[in-house]
């Protein structure tokens, strides 16, 4: 509960305009208010001017739909939307333009949505995506649309692993300038430690499952990401990359 | 090789100052100029107002000595020694007052010290280090440390483990309004996921080998972390606290 | 064998009315009665008033069917299926009604069927099941079910993940008067230590396998909730909502 | 913050007997208050009869002893100190007599004491400590002196492995009437299932760290018991004494 | 090379018979005579009235049926096929009447097949096959028919599982007498242990992937058997009935 | 209890010349008469000609000194100590001598006592005990004392890994005429599968904790030998020679 | 960047061919020319008479014709395509023959592919590419045709496992005269250190995921290739035959 | 046995200058010649100018010292000792020069020790020993004097981890213009993959123990080189530098 709420409510039992129960009532019905970050629950991020998200993982085509259209209603302007397969995609898309004109951007390799305007950049600078290799894609994608999404401007660096080191190294400009960067890689995920090695901003490190064999669904990068031997990596889950863009986005942001 | 060192000697090449095989040499003996990089790698931590930092697991006490009293005349303010156990500590601080009138600060639950003067806060905002209990402590420290010697004004919330929590949420103040937050948790390593859920900044999670039976020795926390139900969180190595407060300095930077 | 039997088989034998030969028989042939438990076994549940359960998946519906109608011919008043795939269940609930009046209540979410009537809550209190998310429906509802087919008042929790804490902290009241609180949790699992925090009761933690990347199928929440910081806290398998709900049921019984 | 302390400074307000901003702060200094189980935290184990919980691992001799003399002085009639060194145990023994009068009963094996008069037993029936071996007893113990530290009437089954099952099949009589039973089992683990099998009460397994080879500290034993055949089993920590203990007393308690 | 070969090379050598160049030649030429071992690879199954066996997983039903009638022509009375779908077995039992008027019974639960005339029993004693429960019954069925046709008489307990002790001890009789015992378990993997408390023969134990959870694709009853507390217990791979089957019968073997 | 004693007691009370009470007590003494295999469980081992076995380990040297004493009031002639530290056995040696004029044969390799006379051979054939290396030793003799002091003949080969093939083919004939082999191995415990491709008896594989980097304590070697390419093979745990030498001798046992 | 043509940049800015700024953008420019490598990345391939390699796995037919053809124009000779699907090998080398008139050899067994001529032999000496089962080809096969593809004399053993060792002896010509040996085994893998014991050149192990129970996906090759006894043994990943088949070209090499 | 030896006894027998007996008895007493490869274990080494190693680990000093005697009687002109603690070190080199006049180097870093003349290069190029930090010096020089001992020219890179590519980049020559490289790395692991990208010879990698947090022992720098993303590299054991440098000389043999 807001401090000035709880004023109010002070200054009306003070002045009888509130009875007992009923005070007793209107503070016990707002439990979360109490501790003073409900507010900020509903409200930060449209305050912050961070698009809404969708996990759409899990959830059916109706109910993407239901959710999309309520968020517009209460004035969303952009509304990002991961991991929805491609079937789910077409009908979603077709039925926001029908119902309500949205328009709705889809990209099949990191099955993911933006839903309405994509936000002008406001963050402080720019974000580097920078991935191993082709077959990580999906998940660099995923982490440059969320970071694009969340109002930031994006560089991306495709099929820039370490076993080609030049075709990293041409790119040491965008490196060396970027606010955050976000390194994607499979198999030995060393990208995140000679990226880091060579910059001087914080790396979000984000190991995929791609490889084979001894890989372990990714946790051969996991583990050599978590044992960087670079200062200033840290690391999300195997293939999360809406995670590191999130996280991205909260460390570029302007405020 | 910075662009203008490099102008430099192409100005005396031209100018006929400087020979072909003096000019080649010089650039010859800073191997990394040819890459461009190599005057940050040597020059940006200073820049930044970084204080330098020496690993002191595996170095024996004459060579610790020997580097910090190096760096301290090529002018390093401060200097940050991680890991140096508390035999070695003793040996050092002694040595480095009578030898070069250097004080050193020691704290021997992280078995940290930092040599010189604290730098002034220099950052955006303040970083929170938050620890699930007084055992975590010797990490929750590190990383504390390691955040002000770079720089930052730190704010400490020690044992607001999730099992209490009333002693979490009676720092919603200072949750909401740092610029970062470490989130430093053993055994299951729930905090992390309850602090973002909280704040709206990003969160650096730091499993701690704190804890008993099938923990694993941080296992069992580093995978709770990096499958955090809440957004905005990364994870560092086990027990890393000086990662993590690397990080969060690179992330709180003004520049 | 029960010592009162046993008397009466050396009476008989004292007084010539049982031969040796027949003497060593009836003990030879009741190989469980001898060690006292067998009849428990058969009579135990019912005694109880609990239900009979079947566990459906590795059956085929036709020896579901089976087993199901001579239960209920035992006079078996309630039967809990779990396990069951929609398309078995429809098969079975036909053939239930047409075959024996019996009705047949199928959850396709957690795929469980009670057959015959739910019996009335006769437990000492009331068992919160509380879940992290709408995932982990399929195990938390198996856990509801079960213990409502044991006879107890069951208060479902939803969505009370520890990302939004206020979720949680709204349902306080049912959580302090709980007599048991079962804990269903994916990703991280750190619900069920929050709720230990908050609890007087015991709580029974179900790690599910809902989460991605170095999930591993369930490990991390489960490894999670083995290191709980709060007291109180025992742990089943996986995705067991059936066994958390039984046991709960056991705690919960007013004999 | 209770109902009836909020309702006092409620009328206080409306009596004028107290300012706003008093009230505020009175309403702001209690932050835990605010969500209504402090109160609970502070006083729920004296009002239940529970003894208070020193975790002696990771404190100095001196901390232990304060802590100790503080709470007795509070009015704590039994405290209860788990994993307390012999070194430790002694010289604190010596302190709380000669300091306050203090008796203190430490048992060597499970490291565990107990200060102040034992609690009568209050539970609602007994609960059933068994062990498979002798070098069990470090976690057995600590499991039957937490329970009666709690007020609990226990019987311990020692020395009851699965190889020898007669020493098992002895016990029924106990294991029948049992309220709780606590299975305490290294190597593998099957204990717990064999009892769960007999008893018709809830079953809380203990995985011990005993054995050698792939036993992997306690892993085996902890799998085993997770993956158990039989119903009403749930499982702590590996070598949890106190966690099955604890668990256990809330199971029995007669309120 | 045997040694009377070897005699004999030397007489004709020694005789001038054979040349310096044919007798290298000759014992070149052989080379695993040499190690004397050779023939006893071709022969000792024959020998020891072993049926020959095919482990169908990887072959297709032409190479199976190939080899089986190779087999049959080499005089071969019975010939074991493991792990055969049923599509192929149905097609190679038509050809095997058809092409050379060859019985073959199939089992599609372990989908086994033997092919020709089950030998007589020939084994010193009987093998005891028990398993945990019926969802066991691919691996036990596996174990006892390879088991017979090595010539065993085998004795079938099933679901027998610990949960409900009574079950196997009213077996007892044939436990004490058995010659060796195959103990066939998922999940928890207790009964190996059980049964050798109570058996005084070889038991070899065999895990199955059955289970759901922490399983582990039969980890948990791997690590369980392994790390049996009763004497006289060894383990085979995961599922593997064949091997236990196999080793059964050798052990069992009257020469 | 021995039918013949459960006769004779029933005879007794038949004619009167042992009261119902009596008759209670002497059946209710001897609690695992009631499951009818108790005898044997005190009788079998002496009945076989088994030593008893006493594993030092966890024991004081006053409880072995103990129990050594009581077997041989008992009559026990062979008694076996297996893990019982140099230190302990120096001291419990000589009171044997001292105060029961007992011999003890104690080798410091495998830490092994045996007490009193080593019996005569009486299994069906020889143990072959093979080793991979001399560091393996302490883990062979382990197996190859015990299976000795359980009746049987024993070979050992030492030092015959599979690096130099020629040491183990040189021991062909004591391979092809084995009885049982026991087969010790570290590092990539290669042995069992070789020595099984050459064998036509039972192979019991011992998997030891010898070997270093990612050999993980004898995982390795487990893993390998559970896999074995060839049929014949089972496993006991990793350095378990004891389990290994016993199983042997059951296998071996004439009767 | 070359010595030479750096020296000749600087000698046309000491002659005034070269103005500052022209010099600083031509060093500026060819970031990878400046350490060196850049055209060793493009050239050294055909320099090495190496044939191009295209991994066929993660990428689309169209993907792999079109740089199957490019190159083809480049004047490679011999194309290695890997882990090619039969159906995209099918439309791939119906459209090479028309597009382009060359030729494609497919093996469907380790879905390779070589597009052109194949190579003189012109390595060293010859590589042997064991395995221990008819079901390793998919991996001893892209072995065998990744060496020849890059020049080389391969000699291939088929189904030589430990289980039946004269197949492994009868070819010790070849092995003990082998330059470079692949070992390709799953299960135990215990070829690998048998083949070493045998042969005085570097073995390359290949742990297969052949196998199954216990096997957890090549997992227990891995360990035991790792761990092996014997000297000159390195491992490469989980059926990664073309990495060994590559590593085993760059050992033969001429040059 | 040589071909030479067999053809020597074979005339003898013609000649009637050897009776059968004898020669039976001859070629029997040699059993390894009957496969023809024993005199290669005997000779081979110092046919190639290898040196003979001792692995030091599991032996006692005395030990030690007899076999170096014993070898430098025989004539071995270089012995290679391995992983031989400093005490030992010292009490063997005393006695060495004393009793035969030997010297020998050792080295407490690797604990590494070489008796006699270290032997001249006679490879076909130079061994480049890269390692990625100083803490990994202990694995990496024993690679370095293994290969040395086995008559190498070898080149160290010491301390070029990734983190500083730089470091690295100034050594691109060496590289180039190995024949084979060890890449010796903790942590992450990442120098073999960024070195087999740079590199055209073969990479032996070697993970190392050294880390913290979650390297488990050295698993993480394993999996990360076993993943590598760049062809031509294999892997040895953690730790195992004597592995690396053993292989690197096979691969260099000049023959």
């Amino acid at each position: 509960m807001e401090q000035s709420e709880m004023r109010r409510i002070l200054e009306q039992v003070r002045d009888g305009a509130l009875g007992l129960d009923d005070a007793m009532l209107r503070i016990r019905e707002a439990p979360y208010t109490e501790i003073g970050y409900a507010s900020i629950d509903n409200h930060r991020q449209i305050r912050q001017g961070f698009a809404e998200v969708i996990y759409g993982a899990g959830k059916t085509k109706e109910q993407i739909l239901g959710i999309t259209l309520k968020m517009a209603e209460n004035g969303v302007k952009t509304i990002l939307i991961t991991r929805m397969a491609p079937e789910k995609a077409a009908w979603v898309r077709d039925l926001l333009i029908k119902k309500a004109g949205l328009t709705c951007y889809y990209d099949p390799v990191p099955q993911t949505a933006i839903v309405g305007e994509m936000p002008e950049p406001s963050g402080r600078g720019s974000i580097v995506v920078a991935s191993g290799g082709t077959s990580d894609m999906a998940v660099s994608e995923e982490a440059a649309l969320t970071a694009e999404a969340l109002g930031n401007h994006v560089i991306r660096l495709v099929d820039v692993g370490v076993s080609g080191l030049h075709r990293l190294l041409s790119h040491l400009d965008e490196i060396m300038s970027a606010r955050v960067i976000i390194a994607v890689a499979g198999m030995e995920g060393a990208l995140a430690s000679v990226i880091a090695g060579l910059a001087d901003c914080p790396v979000i490190a984000v190991p995929t499952s791609v490889g084979y064999g001894a890989n372990f669904g990714g946790l051969s990068a996991l583990l050599s990401m978590l044992n960087s031997c670079a200062s200033g990596v840290s690391v999300v889950n195997i293939d999360n990359g809406f995670g590191a863009g999130y996280q991205a986005a909260l460390i570029n942001r302007a405020v």
